[in-house]
């Protein structure tokens, strides 16, 4: 069986046999101060945290989080066990914490939509995305563009503590998105 | 039953019931030339495109791609069927492609490990890092650093068309990252 793929220009035919088993695990953002970070994404997205990496040696700490529906993940006890675990999931969010920049008044990372551009977002599903709103509203989240307003109706955008985007949409409203009017 | 997480200042004790259904869907980085990247993603790490969306008013296209072993993913014909699975799954990458930047002889993106710093990198996770190194090498992909380099042994960086960092590691081979030696 030929395994789904849409065909544009440079796409394979197949999936190259040697990349069996490839997973993409996690996206990586440095982050200023680890407790706003921490609080952010446990509490207005609800993410949990499977480790912490310390690296004494060069100064910086490493936050793997992930969405776990209850009862739906076996998270082991075990850290080791746990640190594998953690590396064979997908949508796994790790934070770089590169040790004193909470105490830098000025320190600022860059969200790379301003320029220089690159890196744009990463984006959250959820089943609701007006009862996502108003928890982001009660929580005091920045929104970068509400549901109503832009081109991209039902398309939210809101900010994490260190300014990085966070899209957040609700799939069932998405059907038309990019076809003709 | 509480859900599973490692605590460290900032954490919610509980995962907030508002947050119910939240997934990590996808990341979005922007690409120059989207024959090349999709060349790349398929080709060296396996991806398919899940679904194209072009936005001629504002003179831009998406591409979301995914893994997706045979079999394991019953992946909608119907394309705004599929628009709206393509929102429900995690560990899903976008590409945007604003129109034109594949002409520009000096047009780069930022990869945001140059300074101004932010986002990191993606990772894949690979069952087997010595084999996947092979490929790559039989790809011409270019390293940031091979598994026997620097200081964190077993962890592998390529780098993607427009230079974005993309770590590469074996699950079961970073079981003590981060523990006392």
């Amino acid at each position: 069986m030929t395994t789904f793929s849409e065909q544009h220009p440079g796409v394979a035919a197949e999936v190259p046999p040697a990349t069996r088993g490839f997973r993409l695990n996690h996206t990586m953002l440095r982050v200023k101060d680890p407790a706003a970070s921490l609080a952010f994404y446990s509490r207005v997205l609800g993410m949990r945290v499977l480790r912490k990496l310390d690296f004494p040696e060069m100064k910086f700490s490493l936050f793997f989080l992930a969405r776990l529906e209850d009862g739906k993940h076996d998270v082991p006890q075990d850290v080791g066990e746990r640190t594998a675990w953690t590396f064979q999931q997908e949508g796994i969010l790790e934070l770089t914490h590169n040790w004193g920049t909470e105490d830098q008044a000025d320190f600022r990372y860059h969200d790379g939509n301003a320029q220089p551009q690159g890196f744009g977002h990463i984006c959250f599903s959820v089943p609701d995305l007006q009862a996502a709103s108003t928890w982001f509203d009660e929580n005091g989240v920045e929104f970068v563009k509400r549901a109503d307003q832009g081109k991209m109706k039902n398309v939210v955008f809101i900010k994490d503590p260190d300014g990085y985007w966070i899209e957040i949409v609700q799939a069932d409203l998405l059907a038309q998105l990019g076809r003709p009017a």
